[in-house]
């Protein structure tokens, strides 16, 4: 299963030398690709579901916690999921050649700005399995000739999923090399992938801190890092009390793990009094932990409410906890989110539309919320089809990463003859 | 004139300071500043004559060229085009608030893409003291804060020239700390700048290979490198020959120092006879000299053209030298652009509508030319306006980069209660 550190930079070689022909693919023949890795994944379901237990088993051996044996677990309802997936991306509009530009200049020159893939694309990521086949028909769809590398503890999973693909693709007509799992879990491979200058157009990583400080410290080619979040929801003077505690509890309930999950919660010093001890009991009532400002605790629970420490506002839980404070103005608000937030998401309940429109000018952020839940963002939620992860970087893609955000474009210019004077 | 490793901290911190409020000044303000900026420079020509001639005499004395004495050096008349630059930038549209994406969502979200100011935006750049008007106003238009890093070279007359622009800014309404010229022309500055991660968003480097590579070496925050240009003009089988000489001498000769001027000619060996006679007369003429491989020689010139290195394929003349080759194929040219192609701006003359077609989606470039010389990739002959330099990359910005390249962007997404299901 170990791949060789030669063969990193022959995988690399050979889908550089594939992203061409792949870009110049048709949107059906593309399309049809995806749809026979999706056949290809339910007919040979067994095998996969074979690869996946030897994985599970040497996960339980290794004393992985539930929660990872959760993620890293295949079953025909997952593969069916899996492959449903790729029929979706199958149906989304083709970004290749879409015309984002242009114009007949003031010479007669004729300038299209259109938008084309990228080329390669590297997909670094951890535990589930799933990523394979997701980040595979995203890069597919959006001409990109793709490496996978995921983690060891999926290893046997990874190479069945990412063979049939690849087979299943090139079958379809897509060039062979297009699509490679870079098996082998190590830092040196990761740090050849990484430095793939010329070859290599972009690697996305999908994982923890570590894996993203791994990178860092190493990568030459360029990096999008799927963000973290630490993201808040900000209760107005102007708000909708009752909107306001759906948002929160769903903010930081619906999906704790999440990077789009609230991590703080704010609230007016005019609404204190009327919310914050409804906020409270509604979310001990759903398991939440609170750190509280002074101001919280004195309004609801007192000693039986845990203190917030200074750390706490800068933390991403990704946990049923959450930081709660008061603040005495939209000022005050904007301030805290634009000193503590990761500039992912960031939510205001209000009816005061010039309250709103505050808000979304004065925070530095991804995506911005007024009166809806954090949890909104989401490339299939903005009408992007599917991601595969979420920027906080302002450069390229910022908010999902989806089908258009793996591309670059170029400008095309047609004249008869012209020359610059 | 030195600033202290501290002071380059604090002159970040108090950009990224002023970042915000700026983003939030209407256009209006903005553009003001911009006439506040041009009317000072006009006014205050003395003043800035005076600096200019110092680092003149220190030029001299220091044995500068007379090529970089001459970028360096301001007249009246120079400074009369510089403040006209900035108000042909205060009338372009403003990018900032540009609405780019949207709709309302399947669940009734209303959901709006808008560009927004980047932030802080660091230009470093040599010698020519124009660029520190000409980065300035930029940023300023689209909402950024700014900082520069001139040359030591021109120490005198950009210190001079940031001062004025820095106070008529901040006369007309622009927050203080909004631009601001990082002295001192020591790498350890640069890499004291080019390591403010969190405060700095963008850094572009406008100058030669040592720079980039100074940069490069240190930076953590984002560069977008203006680019070299290794340019191809490809004379197809169907080209009309007399375009393709027009267009070969003005790819060549109209401009030979800048990075959108060619230095490789490619012709169909169809062609070849009619066509390479011509071109090497005309070219010579124009005091070329040329780089031929042996079918180029063996059809005009023989033992009087210098034969081509594989490194000349390879290399960015900058200068009045052309390599030139036969190819027998569309393909082949492709291939060859491909190879040794940089991807800036890449050329074919044909009257086919078929090879055309192919040579536009099978070149890797920022900027594809069909019947036009590769010496129009510039902002404004793109409508864009001005630039502030060329991109090569693929991420965030390729080809011109002007005031929406300067920007990011956000997502606005507005409910009435929403909650994710």
């Amino acid at each position: 299963m170990a791949t060789t550190a030669s063969t990193v930079t022959d995988l690399c070689r050979a889908a550089k030398a594939a992203a061409r022909p792949l870009a110049a693919t048709d949107s059906g023949t593309r399309d049809a690709a995806l749809h026979a890795i999706a056949d290809a994944l339910v007919a040979r379901t067994p095998e996969i579901l074979e690869a996946n237990a030897r994985d599970m088993e040497a996960g339980r051996e290794a004393g992985l916690s539930d929660a990872l044996l959760d993620r890293l677990a295949l079953t025909p309802e997952r593969i069916a999921g899996i492959a449903d997936g790729a029929r979706q991306v199958a149906a989304l509009p083709d970004p290749v050649g879409e015309l984002i530009g242009g114009g007949r200049m003031a010479n007669g020159l004729e300038l299209k700005k259109v938008r084309v893939p990228l080329g390669v694309v590297a997909i670094v990521y951890e535990a589930r399995p799933n990523v394979t086949i997701d980040a595979a028909v995203l890069c597919l769809k959006s001409g990109n000739a793709c490496l996978l590398r995921g983690s060891s503890s999926a290893a046997h999973s990874n190479a069945v999923l990412a063979g049939i693909a690849a087979q299943a693709a090139e079958g379809a007509g897509l060039p062979a090399g297009c699509l490679a799992l870079v098996a082998g879990g190590g830092r040196e491979e990761l740090a050849e992938l990484a430095t793939q200058e010329g070859v290599v157009d972009l690697i996305i990583p999908r994982g923890g801190e570590g894996l993203k400080a791994a990178l860092k410290g190493v990568a030459t080619v360029p990096v999008i890092y799927a963000a973290s979040g630490n993201c808040h929801v900000y209760v107005d003077a102007a708000a909708d009390l009752d909107a306001a505690l759906a948002i929160a509890v769903n903010a930081k309930t619906h999906r704790p793990g999440v990077c789009n999950a609230a991590e703080t919660l704010l609230v007016h010093a005019d609404v204190a009094e009327a919310f914050v001890p409804r906020v409270v009991g509604a979310l001990r009532a759903e398991g939440v932990e609170l750190r509280a400002d002074e101001r919280v605790r004195a309004l609801a629970g007192g000693e039986d409410l845990v203190a917030a420490t200074d750390e706490d506002w800068d933390t991403e839980f990704l946990a049923l906890v959450l930081a709660v404070g008061v603040v005495d103005s939209l000022g005050e608000a904007i301030e805290h989110v634009n000193a503590h937030g990761s500039g992912h998401s960031e939510a205001i309940v209000t009816e005061d539309l010039a309250a709103a429109l505050a808000f979304e000018r004065g925070i530095d952020a991804a995506c911005i919320y007024v009166n809806a839940s954090t949890r909104f963002t989401d490339g299939g939620e903005f009408g992007m089809g599917a991601e595969i992860g979420n920027s906080t970087q302002k450069l390229h893609a910022r908010g999902p990463i989806g089908l258009r955000e793996l591309c670059t474009f170029k400008y095309v210019v047609t004249g008869d003859g012209h020359v610059r004077a």
